[in-house]
């Protein structure tokens, strides 16, 4: 087959993704140059950071270019290599693109991996892949809470939360966390073993912190936001003194017009502290946290859930569930 | 004179203080028990922090009760003690109220002062006092900024953002400052040093973010945040890489509903800190900081400029000329 499908940005959505933002295109697949290889890709990670490279301004990566196809972290195997890194039948894993071929480098991005390790390769783009890191470096290298902290975690149930919640439980941590819907919160007391979660649906800030002192009524020395918004203030307004926020994400403001927190005056009163957290700042530790994660998750320590959706077509409708909510583990695109 | 004249909170303010939320009264000069000691003030620190005091909710000190006189530190002399601590003539400053004649304690708040070290004792409610000690650990323990660090000031003309300039400037910074109108713009850069103004007047976070894009093309290294609203989401929009944001203080949202700080975004982006800071974090540092604050000011090194109102029918006026930002330094009543 020499043909590569491609899942195109057609446009700049404004607000949520629709299908007149992309197009699914076929083309050649691209032949390989001195330095190059290329690869089938198997899988790749349905990530909400996404939705920021769609945009014109960029962030911390360039903007996806119109009528180029849509970034993502991918899985799968050399077809053949002009590298001197890789051989063809190799694993790997790197930051690719939808589409069922990509052209690899040596940049730093791209790197082996090793199916022995795990128990399937979409592992390497959830447990033992960026979200797993994520999890670990927050954890283990930044937060390090013990066993008389409480944290508070935000989006609990997905893929980072989850794993957070249960990294933060093996340093003896009080863990709670924040979802939407019984269903999820039940998933969180339940299957990953947190020792409360809230439900944030239909709430406001003046409601949902007060759910949260209930919870902790010695405020949270730590807080994992992924959500910002309301459940990001709530937060603010049950920070301890010296708490720490560590700002992973903010789901809730892709899409819209950011509101903004608005109870950052709870900073100073608890003279605590909020900061801004990129994986990219561990590259240069990744082989330790993808051993670390995937040694954990080999001993049965780790519950991690995948939610594989199928075909290059499902594209933008792995995407929408991110934003809904309604996915049920990590997100992956199967692409074979 | 037995009559103590004090300035009383009657009604919790809705918005800007108004004439009707307060109310003097002369009362009898309290009786000095077993461990306390009787203030005779001469001057007191008008500061934004009082505002906060005035809601019901409390943040990190109580809220101050209807009835009872505004919360204020004061400089002023001992005229009886019954206290070890303290002597008849000595001079002291502390946490006390907007009043002529407050009763002190050993309570950790209320210290010795020395005269000699200063022009004037109103150089302990500004350069030596919470002011400078403010300016001080902000500089020289939290930020430390170094030579090839760019520092972002707003209120960058008042009590703590012309000292904080001043120190960044000994480091060898390069310090921009943000200010309302061309005097003050013109006071930062002719009088206290700084390397350029910025005036926010009539600006939204798109033209204010552009103006200091301009002046900080490589972005901004650290941010001395005392105002929120729009000066902070301007500086969150200019950011550069592993940049510290000290949030002092958000002046520009005490009196109204928060808006928020609607590029939080930007701390993911650039990996960045913001970081609350209140001053009673250095309590037991103080001694270090007055040394070293009042031994500068000696030295001509430092410029502080004081904005003296008389009387204590003046105490509103004094609070109300902080929002408006037309006082000419730190804003101090004189009681005596």
């Amino acid at each position: 087959m020499s043909v590569n499908r491609r899942f195109i940005l057609a446009a700049r959505p404004q607000g949520l993704p629709r299908p007149s933002d992309f197009r699914l295109a076929d083309e050649p697949v691209p032949a390989v140059g001195e330095g190059e290889f290329l690869i089938r890709n198997h899988y790749a990670s349905i990530d909400p950071a996404i939705r920021g490279w769609l945009d014109a301004g960029g962030n911390y990566m360039p903007p996806v270019p119109i009528g180029d196809a849509v970034r993502a972290s991918t899985v799968g195997v050399v077809l053949e290599s002009r590298c001197d890194m890789v051989r063809a039948g190799d694993w790997v894993m790197g930051l690719n693109k939808i589409e069922t071929h990509s052209l690899g480098r040596a940049d730093g991005f791209t790197h082996g991996i090793d199916l022995r390790a795990v128990s399937s390769p979409t592992a390497y783009l959830s447990v033992a892949g960026a979200v797993g890191l994520t999890a670990w470096f927050g954890v283990e290298d930044i937060m390090r809470p013990g066993p008389d902290d409480t944290l508070l975690i935000s989006a609990a149930a997905g893929a980072v939360g989850s794993l957070v919640g249960q990294l933060a439980k093996m340093r003896g941590t009080r863990v709670v966390g924040i979802a939407g819907g019984p269903a999820k919160c039940a998933k969180l007391t339940d299957r990953y073993g947190f020792d409360a979660a809230i439900d944030h649906r239909g709430k406001d800030v003046t409601a949902l912190a007060a759910d949260i002192a209930a919870c902790c009524p010695g405020g949270v020395n730590f807080v994992y936001e992924n959500v910002g918004g309301v459940c990001l203030d709530a937060a603010l307004l049950n920070l301890a003194d010296g708490a720490q926020v560590l700002l992973c994400g903010l789901i809730s403001e892709y899409n819209l017009e950011p509101v903004g927190a608005r109870h950052l005056w709870q900073l100073i009163v608890r003279t605590a502290t909020m900061r801004g957290y990129l994986i990219s700042q561990y590259v240069h530790r990744f082989p330790e946290g993808v051993h670390a994660m995937a040694g954990l998750a080999a001993q049965g320590k780790l519950i991690y859930d995948e939610h594989v959706e199928a075909g290059i077509d499902n594209a933008l409708h792995a995407l929408l569930r991110l934003f809904e909510g309604s996915n049920e583990g990590k997100m992956i695109l199967k692409l074979v």
